[in-house]
């Protein structure tokens, strides 16, 4: 975590494969689902794990993809213990499916780099209020607050994040891309084989 | 892997979770996404994998979920090291999600339990042709063959699956259910605590 927090104020050259997935999302910019994706992470106790999030964009001048967390999570309990994860992106649409696997950084409040902890202030700022209410909201996971106000909290601070609101990072440095519709279909692999580098390589579906 | 396949010719009740994902299937019933979930599981180097398969239903008298996948896949890789997954389903129309967990089984050609390699050998019959090809194309992820004839073999048998195809078995034991349009949210969880026995729990979202 600390080598990617070290180099992410550099900025980075686009990755082959961000124009592709540029292009889906343009595609499929009306449907739903071009605003969210499944993110696997690895439990502690080894079985994976896999729920949906939603995509906040690629982070400035990085190919990073953002989403927001909280703190109480177990997706946070598990990017601790494992920081890596891999999201799996179908677009229904145009029938192609983005995997994207690669490390997972975590940005609290007292994240050493400062642009990181701009930029969560930044994402903090620019979700909806109700969105931001959740951060507020009793443990999630655990049994469930009878006291149906605690789900009712005015309205957060827009300039004043939580401590539990975090902002992610998922940085593939691994990347498959398999069109249905092709003819049979096509699949594409990305792999980064150092900065700014990647192989691609086209492979049988 | 033994337990589950000895014990798979009995018949299981109903897990309480069946009614309400059987709902959401047929409420989305018209929806491509209902045909399909994302699947994570555990790369033999500890890093989770997460691709999109469809979904076959369950399998006759029991909990499980049935896919299909080719012995070359790198699921199935993943499997023989870490026979665990964890299916993501998100339906955007009734906008809820499922989290289902469980041991994975697969059953090829030599699996010992009869009632499997039944149901293996029913679900390929019930294949379209199109799908049944696939099997017979070049090994998958593999540097792509140039030969576009090797695409496109001629119509496989339906009554005698290739021994590169495999039946999956996602066998749940803890179920997340979110409904985002609750109020504020619902989140239910059900955990399996013995045979046929299931904890259902509400908790916070």
């Amino acid at each position: 975590m600390s080598d990617s927090a070290a180099s992410f104020s550099l900025t980075e050259t686009l990755a082959p494969w961000r124009s592709t997935l540029a292009r889906a999302l343009h595609r499929n910019r009306s449907r739903p689902y071009s605003r969210y994706f499944q993110l696997a992470t690895v439990h502690p106790d080894g079985r994976p794990t896999n729920r949906t999030v939603v995509f906040r964009g690629f982070a400035p001048d990085r190919n990073a993809l953002m989403f927001v967390t909280d703190e109480r999570s177990h997706k946070v309990k598990d990017l601790h213990h494992h920081p890596y994860g891999e999201a799996c992106w179908y677009f229904t649409q145009t029938r192609e499916q983005f995997r994207l696997a690669g490390a997972l950084t975590l940005v609290s409040q007292t994240h050493p780099n400062s642009a990181l902890t701009q930029l969560r202030q930044k994402l903090w700022a620019d979700l909806s209020d109700k969105a931001r209410q959740q951060f507020y909201w009793p443990h999630p996971g655990e049994k469930r607050v009878e006291d149906w106000q605690r789900f009712e909290e005015p309205s957060p601070d827009p300039e004043v994040p939580p401590e539990v609101f975090y902002l992610g990072l998922l940085i593939p440095d691994w990347v498959d891309h398999l069109e249905l519709r092709g003819e049979p279909q096509n699949r594409t692999q990305y792999a980064q084989v150092g900065n700014d580098q990647w192989q691609q390589v086209e492979v049988n579906p």
